[in-house]
């Protein structure tokens, strides 16, 4: 009996989306590099995806020679190390189901070879965040393929330390865990993302860049090798500013989470800092957004606004929804957009301008910067990881080979 | 019996200099704010007076009305509780040891007023630690008038807390005490300026001032209140770098030395920018001179050269004679100076031109900044305060006031 020709070669395919997250309990310093075991907690809010997002499709099919992958476009090297931790403990899982009788397992799949095609909805090199959302969305979507479920984060983890972080939606813990072969180093979910409808995020794309950056990979372990000061943190500070920052986000209190996302930022920008050699990631234009926040804030006398950075100049602002408009208008008042980009400037959920008081006007004090930011992606929490049904949003084509325009 | 009219009213003049010192391990924080009592012990080179001094000339006087003061130029407050404390301090000491029959002490002095004029031979304004040579040339002075000697540095310390470092030439600690009066924090030289003759220093002036700073009393007292990082460096940190920075200077171990200095530096910033509101002291000009060191230091595969920055963006440069140079020559290659002030970029002891390598030139991978350094002055560790002899010297005319020029 010969089998038709098409059901033997064409391809299965999943596609699923994953979101970026950013961190107001930040993670720097591993314990152990291989398995990417961190030296504390971290704490981080899911963006939604509607304006950031990775796309993945995997396709597994009898035909395919070998795993492949294609990253925005173009072709990358499957043999990356931390590409070969996601699909071999992925495979791992599965064969360990299947033999454990788990009906659910997609039995056929996996002697298959499989391609992979991702690509962001953003500027991949801008800092933000992306290898977390590609990491989490590769693991989520190698998941649906191999029909596997249950806990992933952990594996997640071993492809990019944050990416198990955006595994979750709304408000995510990875606590860091003590065993020495990281099975508890996992993320857990804090709150969904319905928790806290009036949160709002925006994403300052730094124009200039000063200087080449330190990788955070090699900068993290620069740090836990010569600064004392993120020793001190890691052991003695961040236990209890986790517990202080998920009893804010229970309770929506946001000067208490403002006050915490902005400390931690700058300890983590301080321990960077007491590095040997320094490395900086803040830029003229970061520190005036630090100025600029405080400046707001002393103004009304609360914390209306917070700034947090991570491994580049761009800053990542939370607030709440009254007060979006408002401080976009000083955002643009200090860092006068380019007359071209005017209407561009702003992306993502979309704010009505608003007129500001003399007296606010007064109260920041600081040299305009014109074009010092490109643009800001106007955002909030979002969920967790998501399979897209249509598979007409599939980024490979029924050759195992990506999309035209994928 | 009338005495001669010009024996009654002239006033007795006394003339004094005395040095900056550049700490290499960092003082910052105070335990008590009205004694000046530090957190954690320091350490510091004192510089040629040849190249940075200030001069203060006091001047006792039967006919002065009242104590007043003038600084380079300019009349100010004596009422300032820092200047009071200095004079009530020394005024005790004086009367005590009058009242314990030492017979050094000038009696008549004693209920007189007095006239302060100091000036300084560099900029005042330019984060040079003015107020340290300032206290400590006062104290100094005062000590010489009222004819007291012995420990003086605790009171120097009262008037500025890094004052008392200048109290001594050469390579000097600043030891915290524990006493609560304050009474064993003191300084004490730990070799003197003859110790390590090879000892080169450059400072650095940054021409940029890129935002108002916070000044260092007000910035450490923040830093005291809201940076757990700062609290462990004094406990944890300090204590034993003291030690290790003690012993590199004993042995003239440059490289130890050089090292620890940049480390401190560095810590010292960090835990600058880990207080609430964050503190920024190093501005594009500080960041681009860090590179500068660490490239130079990595093209020979040692520490050659190390930077320290106090709270201002100035760097001081330590090195030996016989790199400095080639190293200035670095420095004109990353910071050209204005066509204009090509001959005045280097001040203080001359440094005869050299041509650098190819290879050089191409290890250090830097954009030029143009004029962002406005000048250099070049100097070496150098004596504690002095008595000028000469009469001529006196910055206070026969009349009580300050000569012209003064």
């Amino acid at each position: 009996i010969t089998m038709p020709k098409d059901t033997v070669v064409k391809p299965v395919n999943v596609t699923c989306t994953a979101p970026v997250n950013i961190a107001v309990v930040k993670y720097w310093g591993k314990r152990n590099e291989g398995l990417i075991l961190p030296i504390n907690s971290s704490l981080s809010v899911t963006l939604h995806q509607d304006q950031l997002k990775t796309t993945t499709t995997v396709a597994s099919c009898r035909s395919f020679q070998e795993d492949r992958i294609w990253l925005n476009g173009k072709e990358e090297d499957i043999n990356h190390p931390r590409l070969q931790s996601c699909l071999r403990e992925i495979r791992r899982l599965a064969r360990k189901r299947r033999n454990d009788g788990d009906s659910s397992v997609d039995v056929g799949c996996l002697s298959h070879k499989v391609h992979i095609c991702s690509v962001n909805n953003f500027p991949t090199a801008a800092g933000l965040a992306s290898s977390a959302a590609g990491f989490a969305c590769l693991v989520y979507t190698l998941a649906k393929v191999y029909g596997v479920d249950g806990e992933l984060s952990g594996i997640a983890r071993q492809g990019s330390g944050s990416a198990c972080r955006s595994m979750y939606g709304g408000f995510v813990q990875w606590i860091m865990g003590e065993r020495e072969d990281g099975k508890d180093s996992v993320a857990q979910q804090v709150e969904p993302e319905s928790h806290w409808p009036d949160l709002r995020v925006l994403v300052l794309v730094v124009s200039i860049a000063e200087r080449k950056p330190v990788g955070s990979t090699a900068g993290m372990q620069t740090s836990v090798e010569t600064s004392s000061l993120l020793k001190h943190r890691a052991e003695s500070v961040v236990p209890d500013r986790m517990k202080q920052m998920i009893e804010a986000v229970h309770k929506k209190d946001f000067a208490t989470f403002a006050e915490l996302t902005m400390r931690d930022s700058n300890q983590f920008h301080a321990t960077c800092l007491d590095t040997f050699p320094p490395i900086f990631y803040l830029n003229t234009v970061s520190r005036h957004v630090i100025s600029l926040v405080h400046q707001y804030n002393r103004h009304y006398g609360e914390a209306r606004v917070a700034y947090t950075f991570d491994a580049g100049p761009n800053a990542v602002i939370y607030t709440l929804q009254q007060h979006v408009a408002e401080f976009l208008q000083v955002v643009r008042l200090v860092f006068p957009p380019d007359n071209n980009n005017g209407k561009t400037f702003l992306t993502g959920l979309q704010v009505e301008p608003v007129e500001i008081s003399e007296e606010l006007k007064n109260a920041i004090c600081l040299e305009p910067m014109p074009k010092g930011i490109s643009y800001i992606i106007s955002t909030q929490a979002g969920p967790g990881p998501r399979v897209l049904e249509d598979p007409g949003q599939h980024l490979l084509g029924p050759d195992g080979l990506p999309k035209p325009d994928a």
